[in-house]
């Protein structure tokens, strides 16, 4: 028997607030047969939001006043002093007490790690939390992290993401043993900092599936099912990836509307130009979960549309019904001594 | 009056050695009028190469005999200790000697980098050298530097390349006063790494053009004429953004295809993906320039072919003809005391 999930949706968070959130959610529900979703926010505005989409609170469908909204540009210092009601605070509470199994905000993401620290709190063994996303690679995806809650990290903190990002990966995908890289600037041993030199000593004393050192191309090549990196490279490389993205896809319009030939041939060509977007449309990807903590929390892009917003929603229910935390914790506790 | 300018060509290095490094060398003569080039090598191997090509040895193109090779795999201190009649070596001392004002090499980085280092020694004031390369931006292109010469940059050196990158910027591209930004996960001055932040108090006050905090995606929409970042988190940003594009036009490969219909589309269509793939081409973009040596240096990727070769050579001439070695001289001896 499937167990009911029931997610705590911070309405006001990101920069569109209840206007995505809220039909995001619908769309969740309306595919999603036994999950149910705690909106968190002013009332009055998700109530209009309902409206506008002819929607209504009910069994699996429920609305949480919390009065406050952390800012996009809020530092975490003064959202956690501040905003002691604030929708993200109060979908963290939720979480706390039991009321819901998860967290999905598209608030500021330093204020919700601060935030979940502070109301959720850490795994036993784990010092920091680590921001993991899925990205798309030749051959499927691989899961990278962190992706920026760490700016200078130690190399145990990067045995613990290889440690966070393993039992991940093992519960959500049914992999055993998933390979792990740690992203370097050579495969040889000797390459790179002294850091990451010594986290690979780490991991590979940690009985974890270590594949070695990868380099940047590996992410995309799908060298690993995990790549591990501090959060300054793993941001800076997120977001050039991105820039590449965006860039490569604006070359290729730019070409197609030319002139009236090429704007004819892509007319012809738009079901192959539609199906290569699909496959790399970023928001497929959107939702990244803050591993760590003793809760679900998922961090949805800022400027996530209602299509991007609910893959977050899935993302969490996915952690939920998968029993990651448990697993990370059970890991945690089983290499012991080692991640201390 | 032009000058003429003779560049000494590593004609063994790389992946592909002459193969490769000959007919590039040659397809730059036929361009360029004034030029001449030094082929250094074993010269059997060298004119070889020219017999294929129907190509002789003259007044623009000589062959300087050497009878080593650095492997592409061998340690810089090897390198340096073990082959003193290495191409690569015999080259720089070309450069070093005045006979060449530019050396090209598509051997191993390392071995290039200590090598150069020893025979050219640096420009008094920095400390390392540095790899700068141009990328493809949504605008135009970007500089980037460092790119893995240094894993553990200090916010001095930080400092100093974009020092290095403004000079060069300023002497190929005639801009004035080019605009730098540093590589950070935010574009607040309270992000980033402890060294970051004082890097960008330092370059605050160099009377350089600094533009402040760059993120990842910046890069590629072209907000600054110069990117700064340490050579782990630049090489990791490079190679991984080489993985994006390389993903992508697999998929593109893919979509096109994937049956009949796909597949007639596609011709349709190849003009407009051959002007796309040429835009993104990124051997348009071989050539990276080892900065803050006193000898003008450029690494061409190991796997280049003979058209990515030759935009490497190009790469030389215009830094010698631009006097880059020159500017950043002087701007190093302007901002004296500062730098160090």
């Amino acid at each position: 028997m499937r167990m009911t999930i029931t997610i705590a949706v911070d309405a006001m968070g990101g920069d569109h607030g209840p206007s995505v959130a809220v039909p995001a959610a619908l769309d969740f529900l309306s595919s999603s047969s036994e999950s149910s979703i705690i909106l968190v926010g002013v009332a009055e505005a998700i109530e209009k939001q309902l409206a506008i989409h002819k929607a209504v609170t009910g069994k699996r469908l429920h609305i949480h006043p919390a009065s406050e909204v952390v800012m996009m540009d809020e530092s975490p210092q003064s959202a956690l002093k501040n905003k002691k009601d604030s929708s993200m605070r109060v979908a963290l509470n939720l979480v706390k007490s039991g009321e819901a199994q998860a967290c999905v905000s598209a608030g500021n993401t330093g204020a919700l790690m601060a935030t979940s620290r502070f109301v959720l709190k850490m795994l036993p063994g784990i010092e920091r939390p680590a921001i993991s996303t899925i990205l798309p690679t030749v051959k499927g995806h691989v899961h990278m992290l962190d992706l920026g809650a760490n700016v200078d990290c130690t190399p145990l903190q990067l045995l613990q993401f290889g440690v966070m990002g393993a039992m991940l990966v093992s519960a959500v995908e049914h992999k055993d043993r998933p390979s792990i890289g740690l992203l370097n600037i050579g495969e040889e041993e000797i390459k790179g900092s002294e850091t990451v030199k010594q986290a690979a000593v780490l991991l590979k004393e940690s009985g974890l599936n270590f594949y070695g050192n990868v380099e940047g191309t590996d992410i995309y090549r799908g060298t690993t099912d995990i790549v591990v990196c501090d959060g300054f490279v793993g941001n800076v490389v997120l977001k050039a990836s991105e820039g590449v993205v965006q860039m490569l896809s604006g070359f290729l319009r730019q070409e197609f509307s030319r002139n009236f030939l090429t704007r004819f041939v892509a007319c012809i060509c738009n079901p192959v130009l539609s199906a290569f977007k699909q496959r790399v449309d970023y928001r497929r990807y959107n939702g990244a979960s803050l591993l760590g903590l003793q809760g679900v929390v998922i961090k949805s892009h800022g400027s996530a549309d209602r299509f991007a917003f609910r893959f977050a929603i899935d993302r969490a229910e996915q952690a939920v019904s998968n029993d990651v935390l448990l697993r990370i914790n059970n890991q945690i506790s089983m290499t012991g001594e080692g991640l201390n």
